[in-house]
C-alpha cells in the first residue's frame, strides 16, 4: 500500500463499497465502547469482549454490542487494548477467526506493527490504525456514540495488506464518521510526535515549574497558561506508555525544540548582561547612534523565533475545518441568572442567525457576565443590530 | 510599602474609602481607553491623551474621556504609554501636575521603576501597576468598559511611594472592577515570568516546529496542540520588548526548564536504545524477571515528570475563582441550525439552572452538534432529568 495521506472523497466513496456487517471488538474501554456505539448506530452488528466482566458488561449495557460470542467471523475485528497486549491477542484471535481483518486502535504504530510482524501474525489480514478522539473520562462511562465525528482516524497499511482488508478498515472507519487519512506507519508517529507527544511534554514541562511557588505567585495566571499547561493534567501512566512505543521520534523533535530553546537563553543573557552593565555604565546613555548595538541582534532573534512561532501557529487547520478566525465574536452583556441565555439564544434566533461557537465569563459576585457569541463574518452585523433591537447590551461593531 | 500579597475584602474597603474623581489618561491604546470607558462608567471625570490624533479622537467618541486638558490637577495621571516612554513623560507631567499621583500599566515593572528613579522621578508619587487583561484586537477599537472586571490588577509600590498615592491607584483599581493584587516589583516580574512570559515561549517554540513540516501532519493536529500553541499567534515586536524587559528573570526560569528538558530527553534516549536494542537482540525477549532493565528508570524518569506536570496544572486557580473543574458538563447532542440553542437554553432555564459555561462542537456537514453544559454538580443531574423530559438527547449520567 503506497497511499498516502488524507484521503478524497473519491477514495472514501471506493471505502463504502466494502460492507462491514459484523464487528467484534476486543476491549471495552472508552475507544471500544464508543465505537460499539457508532457502529450500532449504523446497523452494524457488534460483538464485546473485555477481561474486565465489569466493563463489559456496562459497555453492553449501554448498547455498545452482545456480549455473546460472534456465530462466524467477524469482517472485522477491532483490538481496542493496551500496546503490549496487541501482539499476543492477535496471534490467539488469528487462528480462531481465519478470514477476519484486524485493526488497531493504538496511538503509536511503528512498535505494535514490528511486534506484531516479530510474533508472526499474519500481517495481510493486519491494519494499524489510530482514531485521534479522546476524553477527560476514561472507560466505557466515558463512551459517546459520536467521539470519532469529524475527528481524524489514521490508517497505516502495511506493504502485505490485502486489498480487502484495507478495504474493510476504510469502511469501518467510515460508519464512525471519521475523517480519514491512510500513511505509513513511520509518517504517522512523526506526525503525533509534532502535534501530540511534543506538546503534551512542554506542557508538562511548564506546569511543572508552578510546583513549590507561592500560591499568591500562581493566582496572576491568565488564560495563556491555562490553555498551555491544559494537557498537562493528562495521565502520567498512558503517557509514559505512549513516550516510550515513540521514544525516538520524539527524541528527534525535543532535540531540534533545544536548539531552539539554547538560542532564546543566549539572547536572553546577551539582554541581561546589557541591561546589568547599562545600569553600572551611565555612559552607555551617551553611546552614539552608529555605535553597534550588541542587545539588536538578540531581540532580532527573539522576533525572528516569535515569527517562526506565529506561521507554525497559522498551519494549524481550525477545528471546523477552516481556521477558527474565520467566525466573528459578537460580545453582549448578560445578566448572570437563570433565563438569561435562554433569552439570548432565542433572539439570536428569531434573527435566524447560527451561532458557531460560545464562550462565556463572568466572576462570582458580579451582577453581570460576558458572552461572545461567533457566528459567520457576514451574520455578525445583523445579529448585533437584531441583539440591541432587543434591548441587549452588545459590544461589537461600535468602533465602525 | 511592604503589603505583599492578594488583597482581602477588608483590605480593599480600606482603599475605597480613598475618592478619585478626575482622572488624565496618556494613551488611548486597548488599556487606556477601557480604563476610561470602565472609569467614567463609574462617574469619573477622564480626561484623554494620544499623540495619535485619530487614536485619541475615536476614544473619545467611544465616550471614554475628554481630550480638554484637566483644569486642575487629577488624582490619577495613568501612563498607558510604551515602556521606553514611561521615564520621560513621568517626568515632563511631574513638573505640570504637582500634586497627582502617576500608574503605569506595563507587564514588566522593575526595569521601567528603575528607570523612572534614574531619571530624577519623584517616585513617592508613582505607583507601579500591571492590569493583566488584554484581548486579540488591539488599540481603542478593541476597548471595553468591563475588559478589567475579575481580572487580575497588580500595584507594585516601591519603599518611598505615599500612602496617598497606593490609597488612590488602589481606588482606581477597585473602580475598573478588577482584582487588586499589592507585591514587590521584584515578586511581580518572577510571577508573569512564570505564568506569561516562559508559557508564551514555549508555545512558540513548540508552534515553529510545524515549519516545514507536511501539511497532512500537521492535518492531524487536535485540541491539545491547539490550546499549546494559541497563544503563539502573539504580536512578536510587543513579546520582544517584554522579554528583553524581563531578560533575567525569564532566564531563570528557562534554565530550569532547560534541566528538565535534558532529562526528558536522556529518558527518551535510553528508551529507544533499549527498543533499538530488543529488535536486534533476539535473547532479551528471554530475559529473566530479576534481572534489572535498564528502561524502567527512564520510564520511572518520565513518569515522575508527568506527575510534576499533574501537581503545577492543578496549582492555577480556575477562570471563575474556582478550579473549572468544579463543574459538571451535560452533554447534549442538537440538530444544527437555528433556535436549536435558543430551545436548549430556555429548557435549561424552565430547570431553574444556571449554566455556567458552554462548548459547542460540531463539522460542517454534520446534522447534529454537541452542547456541553458546564454546571455546579448538584444541579447536573436535575437539568439532565429536565432536558431528557422535554425530548433532548443528553449523554449525562447514563453509567450510573
Amino acid at each position: 500500500m503506497k497511499e498516502d495521506g488524507p484521503v478524497t472523497d473519491q477514495g472514501r466513496r471506493s471505502g463504502q463499497g466494502t460492507e462491514v456487517r459484523t464487528v467484534l471488538i476486543i476491549g471495552a474501554g472508552l475507544i471500544g465502547t464508543s465505537a460499539g456505539l457508532a457502529l450500532r448506530d449504523r446497523g452494524v452488528d457488534v460483538y464485546l469482549q473485555d477481561a474486565d466482566a465489569a466493563a463489559a458488561a456496562l459497555a453492553a449495557d449501554l448498547g455498545a454490542g452482545s456480549l455473546e460470542r460472534p456465530a462466524s467471523d467477524p469482517e472485522v475485528v477491532v483490538l481496542a487494548v493496551p500496546p503490549q497486549s496487541i501482539a499476543p491477542v492477535l496471534m490467539e484471535l488469528q487462528r480462531r477467526y481465519l478470514t477476519s481483518t484486524f485493526m488497531d486502535v493504538g496511538s503509536v504504530k511503528v512498535r505494535p506493527q514490528v511486534e506484531a510482524e516479530t510474533a508472526g501474525v499474519d500481517m495481510s489480514r493486519f491494519v494499524g490504525g489510530h482514531p485521534m478522539a479522546g476524553r477527560e473520562r476514561p472507560g466505557p462511562a466515558g463512551a459517546r456514540a459520536d467521539l470519532f465525528v469529524a475527528r481524524p482516524w489514521v490508517l497505516t497499511p502495511g506493504p502485505t495488506t490485502s486489498a480487502q482488508s484495507l478495504a474493510r478498515a476504510r469502511s469501518l472507519v467510515e460508519l464512525c464518521g471519521a475523517d480519514l487519512f491512510v500513511m505509513s506507519a513511520e509518517r504517522h508517529d512523526e506526525a503525533v510526535a509534532l502535534v501530540s507527544h511534543v506538546p503534551q511534554l512542554v506542557a508538562t514541562l511548564t506546569a511543572a515549574r508552578l510546583n513549590g511557588v507561592e500560591a499568591e505567585l500562581v493566582a496572576l495566571s491568565g488564560q495563556g497558561i491555562r490553555d498551555v499547561t491544559r494537557i498537562a493534567a493528562s495521565d502520567p501512566a498512558l503517557w509514559t506508555e505512549i513516550l516510550d512505543a515513540n521514544a525516538g521520534v520524539v527524541l528527534a523533535v525535543l532535540d531540534q525544540l533545544a536548539v531552539d530553546l539554547d538560542r532564546v537563553r543566549r539572547a536572553l543573557r546577551r539582554l541581561d548582561d546589557k541591561s546589568t552593565q547599562s545600569r553600572l555604565d551611565d555612559k552607555s546613555t551617551k553611546r552614539g547612534r552608529d555605535t553597534p548595538d550588541p542587545a539588536m541582534d538578540a531581540r532580532a532573534e527573539l522576533t525572528a523565533l516569535l515569527v517562526a512561532g506565529n506561521s507554525g501557529r497559522a498551519r494549524i487547520p481550525g477545528k471546523h475545518g477552516g481556521a477558527r478566525a474565520d467566525y466573528v465574536s459578537v460580545p453582549v452583556v448578560i445578566p448572570d441568572r437563570p433565563g438569561s441565555l435562554a433569552s439570548l439564544f432565542a433572539a439570536a434566533g428569531e434573527a435566524g442567525v447560527n451561532v458557531e461557537d460560545v464562550s462565556i465569563e463572568h466572576s462570582p459576585g458580579q451582577p453581570v457576565g460576558l458572552v461572545e457569541l461567533l457566528v459567520q463574518p457576514n451574520a455578525a452585523a445583523s445579529l448585533a443590530d437584531a441583539l440591541r433591537e432587543s434591548g441587549w447590551t452588545v459590544h461589537y461593531g461600535q468602533s465602525a
